[in-house]
């Protein structure tokens, strides 16, 4: 039977802010990603997310982002391998205390929005990150888009990647994700995601936006926790997966 | 021989901000508090100071406090014993891992500033933070004033406490610290703090200002690592302390 | 006939993260509050908040809080006079130079939560508050608690004051909302609230929770925008006030 | 004779941590850039300076950077021209309120660190700090490096801007600066230095690095106020410029 990880971003409310439906959406994903309090999230929120995750019996990660918490680590920064290795081992060890508290244990890191985006096609940054969650625990698995810089470093170091696709993305004939300023670069269709979701992780291929079918490893893929309907998609393509006989299960 | 702890507060730095002559002074004391990030102390420095006190063999301590920037966690602030569980877990995971990926482990937490002084004389706080701190590692020893509620609390949830007293403060009848609003709060006199300091050691009695010797618990005393003299001063008092028998070392 | 000021806090999204109904709000009330960064608010937030404001023909305030994102400027804390007079300073000018920039005016200042709490009871803190506002800006009017300290210290520095009274808080003999740990502190029905502010308005006078009616200044009556209903509860407040011939109205 | 600004920026302390000597350096300079608070200088910090800064009778700048504490504002940020707009008008107008109600006005605006190179660069975002200083105050000037967009914008604008050398860089010979990864960036020597100023001042020309001399507006010379020796520079710079029949003194 086939098996796939479904992946969501979490705990990213901060002080009196709230965002996301994260108890629910853990109904309907196998691993979460939780905001280390850097862009989002507080110490509380952390804690409750994490606390959830372990009664829920979902896979728990750190997410990492930049120091910019009014730009919710969305902003591109130029900071030095260095500096990312200090930041990143920073945060992963803070939700890996908190894990270990609660009774739970840390699964994977997947770092977020900016971050993960210039990692996936800068090599010293992803190094830089491998590196930090390597020498805090080798056992952790790392998260990053699939077929970029920081799967291939965090094999390099001798860390478990796992390679990430995305359902409501379209893809370019490199592999790349087609930027979000390009027209066509969201699929808003729940069926078309559902059916490129189901491609990729049958036969690890992708249709791209141009036409031509390419090569994809996809180990986990990512679903949106934030906008309107995001509870609907997960539950829908929840289904729609087990319905076509691949289970949902996090990565060991 | 009689032995006794030297702690002193470093990596108090922040970003384009240095403090103090950390590894300088790390050669006078047996155990440092590490700033943890809230209200001093960057994910950088923070590496920096715990990677320098591994190699000259100081146990290393987390120093969480308040999230008051630049106020330097010295401002008391109204924060629920639940929020104070939370910070004070998360502060330390993050220090406890930095510790463990450069192969050194944590020894120790203080709280800071205005964290360990509304502690000092709350049970619910000194109680949130006790807890946190055991729930993350029983093993650590915990910090705090002499006679306080910090150090029974953190007894009674079954942490082993150290009992902390000041070289160059006065001390009132009751066991606590003469208000900084006071004259007569600070030991100016490097000669009379030294003779304190030995009192303390020796005899487990301090003389309070007012007069009246008193029993006091002392086995840490906190060296300041700001001002002019920080440095002689702590030459000073470990030489004396030597001189007159006492061994400087961390609590085991 | 008589007229009232309705006041309401806004701008208090930060960065990715919404709060608040603010336009929807604006039709209901005369003068609006702007967080100003401190304790929510961005400089785009706040901007946005402003234009609006002037669009719309409200009246606009600067809402200057402790610098305490997480605790939403909720939590009290030991700052200094002088530090406040500061912090003060800083934030209410950058929202009259907004203010300014757009073709406005700012029309007074509030100050948020754990501050204007804070300073209700304590005449030091009052003091650098109204020297704060009047030394960048006498004609700027100061809200305070009725029958606090700092609508008297406002008055005693030369400052237009406006004596506070809310709507859906209960009151105490000596002229005090009751503690939100009591219960019976808030009035949860609308008809009630809306009782108890014509008589207000009308007999500048409130019945207290036990009983005995006091006399109250009210000059600008606080409705709170956060909550499922409050875009309800200031409509019907709204009509309630002038079907009893009291016009809403900001203070000139 | 002769004139020329010579500018140092100031205010950089945060919190407990102190930066530069600024009070001293005042007596050598005409023009001081006061951080806002986004990248250094809290509201006690920059009140303080600009006090100090209107009692020696030294123009009085804001100094506006990238929301990054940490980073110090040094780090490039992927910020949209609206928000950047936002962020230098919210700063700007603190800065200009500080002054007002301490009996100064608002000189000049620089920009600072990345926010100043990437807007050398970049029109849009030179253009979105000329209209939010326009929009804000039309009469205040704005600082920008020599050549660059800043200065190009703020004249399209409507602004008066002055064009900004450098004392201590070497530069290329499309006018930019050496870049600091380049060896030779930075002159060390005083004597070459001051030699520099002075041709930049008298002919508007400067001899670029590789040997080619090049025409160079320069209507404000930059002076750092970090560095051991900042204070002696800054003195040696003043007496040099005067001896050869430079006036120091604020563009107006």
């Amino acid at each position: 039977m086939k098996e796939i990880d479904l992946n969501c971003d979490m705990g990213e409310g901060f002080g009196a802010w709230k965002m996301g439906r994260d108890a629910e959406l853990m109904d309907f994903v196998s691993s979460v990603n939780v905001a280390c309090g850097f862009h989002a999230g507080d110490p509380s929120v952390i804690r409750r997310t994490v606390k959830t995750a372990i009664e829920k019996g979902v896979a728990v990660g750190a997410h990492p982002g930049y120091p910019d918490l009014q730009g919710f680590g969305r902003r591109a920064m130029a900071i030095s391998p260095e500096e990312v290795y200090d930041m990143v081992l920073y945060q992963v060890a803070a939700l890996q205390g908190i894990c270990l508290s609660l009774g739970g244990r840390l699964h994977h890191v997947k770092p977020h929005g900016a971050l993960y985006n210039q990692a996936a096609a800068d090599e010293k940054l992803s190094e830089a990150i491998a590196r930090a969650v390597l020498d805090l625990d080798e056992k952790l698995i790392l998260y990053g888009l699939s077929g970029s810089q920081l799967t291939s470093r965090a094999e390099s170091v001798g860390l478990r990647s796992a390679s990430e696709v995305f359902a409501d993305r379209t893809y370019q004939p490199d592999g790349s994700l087609t930027s979000r300023k390009q027209p066509d670069a969201l699929i808003s269709s729940t069926d078309l995601a559902v059916e490129q979701v189901i491609g990729m992780v049958r036969n690890q291929k992708v249709k791209t936006l141009p036409g031509p079918e390419i090569n994809l490893k996809a180990e986990t893929i990512c679903i949106h926790g934030d906008g309107e309907n995001a509870l609907d998609f997960a539950r829908t393509i929840k289904r729609k997966l087990e319905e076509n006989g691949i289970r949902i299960r996090a990565i060991f």
